[in-house]
Formats: structure tokens, C-alpha cells, sequence
């Protein structure tokens, strides 16, 4: 583990040290918009078969770094491992998106709920990080990751992906002490995972808030944003000596970034519905920030393509503290040659 | 149409001036949570035969009327009327929302839409709100709407609903300009349609902009603010001597409803994700504000639907200028008795 990290831009951009040019990364970056990714799931049979072997994780997380000059690996996984972990019946129906056999409704289906322990039932995660960890060698960090506890729990309540999230906010309005209870377990089971990813090798972390943004902005304090303020106090600070840096992003936050720059955590992950430059405005350059491509961007011909991309680094302006990424992640019918357009037209940029 | 209006509550309280309460209406009011929409909707056939039929959609505008006080009738159609008349074969297909069979996606699918006559190609319309003014007597003052260009357009493209509006954006990032003339001709035909309604009978108007908040703040100005501001500049001021206000509701405008506020409409609508406090401090007051109650709070128990409905009165502060509304339309599993209790509730209200 004690392999020197040999491009480390993501880790000092997300301090907001100063770099010689701006890290990037693409979320979802090991995905079926590549063909070898769709091998290896064909292979594999099914996606939580890559999910739930560390080989094959391993393998779909390296993918993009051999295609493209990325600074950095996210662990292959998925936002749904803990509610897996709990025995709840995850399946992935194509075309459906994630659904759980036996989703939590009641008092008596919270209570049943254990914290999965990571060296037990979430193993094969953390085998996952140790291995990538090793494989990547010192070539760029690695950055685990999780769910926010209101997003695992909307999935958990709505037994699956939802519209309308209607059973979850009927549970907030009627048994708001239960979805407390509910979020107080996934909190719990949240900071043992990312700090088990951490002493595996995890060099940086991000909490993925995907639905935070359908809450009234009292219900994003009440539900969603302490759960991962509470995440982020009892993360691990530091791993061989270096900074751990901890990144949270809620989709559809606009002008709530400001508070969820004060829960701690050192960068924010910004979606293409607010400029950067308003970002920047709202957390008053407490927090890097990471982001904020249009993830449709990546279907425009190469020319428009460039002119988004640059709208997007010139949108940040000037000053440390920027690792450029997608508004959310990548989806499959992007042509793999348009990624390689993006990452020459993030690296040649100079800053006026 | 020169019937005294007994109950103008909503026009001056969209016009910002004082009123003794707080008028209210419901997006989508007239709705499947009726049973008595569900019998009438049983008896047209479909969903599409209620909207094209005059007598029909009169009569499940006024049911809502019947049942509740409100201070607004909301003309029943669709903000799909326009593609239909255009001929894009649409259909509503169960669970599924609308489909369009013959979508656009080509310069010369532009080149051959027809701008529709009101009088003719949408007369089906027109003469429900002469018929639903006519019945209404003079009780409360009559809403009619149309969709916002980039939202139909949206549509149009995708031919129906979409998750990550890919065909429209690439369409925007690839061939600007054929969306720019699919946009100016969808802005025209909705100017006539909206001014025909005023002239039938109509007393306020509403712009839905469903999809605004998928794009970025720029991609927003240049593709759905600018078609709205258009639209608004060429509506009939007045109606029997009486100013004829504007709504505007992009839904996820969040901070940008200051710019929407700007566009010489008279209200905005305001979904639940920002609240009014904010939003007057984006708007400054310029407009009024139509919003903005989460719509699964009409889910929740009567004690927590009250203090949320309250919230959200309260959240507004003190002034004129305020319709209650929720932020998005009424779900089909809501309990009719859920909305007299928020009723009940608005009208109750008197601010500290």
C-alpha cells in the first residue's frame, strides 16, 4: 500500500492545492458505453456478478485507465451493496433498473435490519478495493464509495427506482421517527463501509446523494443532509499519511450547495444544472468541486463538444480546486472516441 | 362573458395586489383521484376523448368546483393539444404517458409542420373554454395553459416521454439551428393557441415548462426562457377590460426563477424544491408567486398534511402576491378528503 502515488492531481485539486492542470475523472467511467466492459459482463452473466467479484470488479474498474489518460479509478460497485449486504433480495431486471425483493415498510422490517459487517458480508467489496489498489500500482488514486443514506433508503422503501417516491415520503409525513430510525442504520453501516474501504486502499471517498434533490430544501436538512454531515465527521482522515479527501454530491442541490459545503467534507460534486461559477458563489470557496459536464455533451459532434467542455472549464474560473467531471455519469451509447475527445480538450487547458 | 366574476381573488392576487385571504387552485385538480373523473373518463373511452371533446373536458373541469372551493378553474386538456393538431399521430398509451408516432427529428420534419389555426385544428379546445366560461357563471375566473415550446419540443423529439432527453439535446448540441426553427414554430402556434383562449373566454394564462430544469442555465436561456419571453410579449393584456395574467412555471427553475421573473410574465409558478422565501429573494418581488406544496404531502396523515401546508403559507411571509398551489399536479392515489383538508386549511389562514 505504501506504493508511491505517482499522479496525485485529483487528491491535491480536492484539498484545492494547486496543480499544474485540472484532474479529471468520469462518473460511471467503467461502463457498457465501452465494449470491453460489455465483454466482460457478458462473461460475467450479470452486473451483480461484477459487483460481487472482486476479479471481475477489479477488471471493469481498470478498463477505462488502459483507454484513456484518466487521474483516477472509482472502485466498481454499486450505490445498492449495503441494502444487498442487509439480505434484502437485489436483483437487477433489465430495463428496470434495481429492485429489491423484500423492501422495508414497517417498524418490524427496520428492526430487522443488521449493519453489515464489511470484512463479513460487504468482503467482497473490500477484496475488490485491496485488489484494484495493487493492480493500479501507484498510477492514480483510487476513490471509493457510497450511497447517502436517503438515497440507499429510497431504494430500500420503494423496493425499487421510483417516480414519484411516493411510499418513502408517505413513511416521512406519517412515521418520520421510523425513517429516522431507517436512516440511523444506514448511517451506521455507511461509515463502517467507507472507512473498511479506506483501510483497504480507498485514497479518496464519495457519498452519491441521487435523490436528495425531489426533497423540499427542510426535508434535505432534516433527511438527507445530516445523515451525511454525520457520515462525514466519522470518516477516516488520513490513510499512509495522507489526507483522505471525502466528496459529497447531491443531484438537484442549485443553491443548497452552500450548506452542503459546511457538513465537512473537503469537495462537492456539481450537476450541469448550475454553472460553476454559481457554485462557486453559493459554497464562497470553502469546498473543491467537481463536475459539471452535461453527460449529454458526450452525443454532440466533436466540435460542440470541445466548445461545451471549454464552457465548462472557463466556468470555473481562475484558482485551484476544480477536478473536472460529468454533471452524472455516462450513458451507454456514447461513442468511446467522443470520452477521448473530452480528456484531450480537459488536458490542454490553460486558464486564461 | 360580460357575467360579473363573483370570486377574482386569483386575477388579483397574480396582478401582486391585496387580497383577504389567499386564493387557491391545484395543478391538475381535475384528476384521477376524482371518482368522479374516473367515471367520466370510463365513459369517454380515453384520456384523449375528455380532452377533445368540449362537453366532456367542461365537465371535469368543473368537477373539482363541485366538490371543493377553490378559487380557479383550470381548463382540461393537455400540453400535447399543439403536436396533435399538427398530425403527430398522439396517443396515450396506459402506464406508458404519451406517444407520438410520427416524431420530429429531421430538418425536413420541420419543414413540413403546419402551424395549427386555434379556430380550426384546435377548435376542439376553444369551444371547451367558451363552454366551461359559459358554466362557470361567473364563480371563479378560468385558467387556460398551453405547454412551453422547448417542453413540447421535447415531445416532439423523443416522441414521447423521456428519461435522459438524449434525441432533443443531441439534436440541440448537433443542429442548433433546425431546434431554434422547430422552437420559433412551436412558439408561434402557441401565441396564437393561448391568445384564441383569451379571446374564448380564458381570464389567466399558464406557460408549463415541465422540462426547463434538465438543461444547463445557458442551454435554458437560449432554448426555453427565450421562446417563454417571446410568448409572453405577444398575449392579449386584456379581456373585458380587465389585465389577463401570465404564469410562468419552469419546474426545477430553482435559481434561476430570477431570470425567469424577468420575462414580463405577471407570476411564477414555484415547485417544492425551492422555497417561496427563496424565491422572492431571487424574484425580488417582481412577480407573483403561485406554489408550492410538496404534492406527496397530500399522502400524508391530515395532522401533517396541516403543518405542512402551513410551512409553506408561512414560508411565503407577508404581502400580497401569493396564490397557494402545489408544486407539481395531484397523484391518483391521493384521498379526495386529503385535498378539503388542505383546502381547509389555506383558507383558514391568516398570517401572523
Amino acid at each position: 500500500m505504501s506504493t508511491t502515488l505517482r499522479n496525485d492531481l485529483l487528491l491535491r485539486a480536492l484539498l484545492r492545492e494547486p496543480t499544474p492542470r485540472r484532474p479529471l475523472w468520469l462518473m460511471r467511467q467503467a461502463g457498457r458505453y465501452l465494449p470491453e466492459y460489455r465483454a466482460t459482463r457478458a462473461r460475467a452473466g450479470s452486473f451483480l456478478a461484477l459487483c460481487t467479484q472482486p476479479e471481475l470488479a477489479c477488471e471493469v474498474t481498470l478498463q477505462p485507465l488502459e483507454r484513456y489518460e484518466l487521474d483516477a479509478a472509482i472502485l466498481f460497485s454499486d450505490i445498492l451493496t449495503i441494502p444487498y449486504a442487509m439480505n434484502l433480495g437485489l436483483k437487477f431486471e433489465t430495463g428496470e433498473g434495481p429492485v429489491l425483493e423484500r423492501p422495508v415498510r414497517s417498524a418490524s422490517d427496520i428492526d430487522r435490519l443488521i449493519v453489515p459487517d464489511p470484512t463479513r458480508e460487504l468482503r467482497f467489496v473490500i477484496d475488490a478495493v485491496a485488489l484494484i489498489r495493487r493492480e493500479l500500482g501507484g498510477r492514480v488514486p483510487l476513490i471509493g464509495f457510497a450511497g447517502s443514506p436517503w438515497t440507499v433508503a429510497s431504494y430500500m422503501v420503494e423496493g425499487g427506482s421510483s417516480k414519484g417516491f411516493a411510499r418513502i415520503k408517505r413513511m416521512m409525513y406519517e412515521a418520520p421517527r421510523e425513517l429516522h430510525r431507517l436512516l440511523e442504520v444506514l448511517t451506521r453501516a455507511t461509515v463502517l463501509y467507507l472507512n473498511a474501504q479506506i483501510a483497504a486502499g480507498a485514497q479518496a471517498v464519495m457519498l452519491f446523494d441521487t435523490w436528495g434533490g425531489v426533497l423540499t430544501p427542510a426535508q434535505y436538512r432534516e433527511f438527507s443532509l445530516r445523515s451525511m454531515q454525520e457520515i462525514i465527521a466519522a470518516l477516516t482522515r488520513e490513510a499512509d499519511g495522507r489526507r483522505v479527501p471525502s466528496i459529497a454530491f447531491t443531484k438537484g442541490a442549485g443553491a443548497l450547495l452552500g450548506e452542503l459545503a459546511a457538513i465537512g467534507c473537503d469537495a462537492l460534486g456539481v450537476d450541469w444544472t448550475t454553472d460553476l461559477k454559481s457554485a462557486r458563489g453559493y459554497t464562497g470557496d470553502r469546498v473543491a468541486l467537481q463536475g459539471n459536464l452535461d453527460p449529454a455533451a458526450l452525443l454532440a459532434p466533436p466540435e460542440a463538444l470541445r466548445a461545451e467542455t471549454q464552457r465548462v472549464l472557463e466556468s470555473y474560473g481562475e484558482g485551484p480546486g476544480h477536478v473536472f467531471n460529468l454533471g452524472h455519469g455516462i450513458t451507454p451509447e456514447v461513442d468511446p472516441a467522443r470520452v477521448q475527445t473530452l480528456i484531450e480538450t480537459v488536458r490542454a487547458f490553460t486558464p486564461r
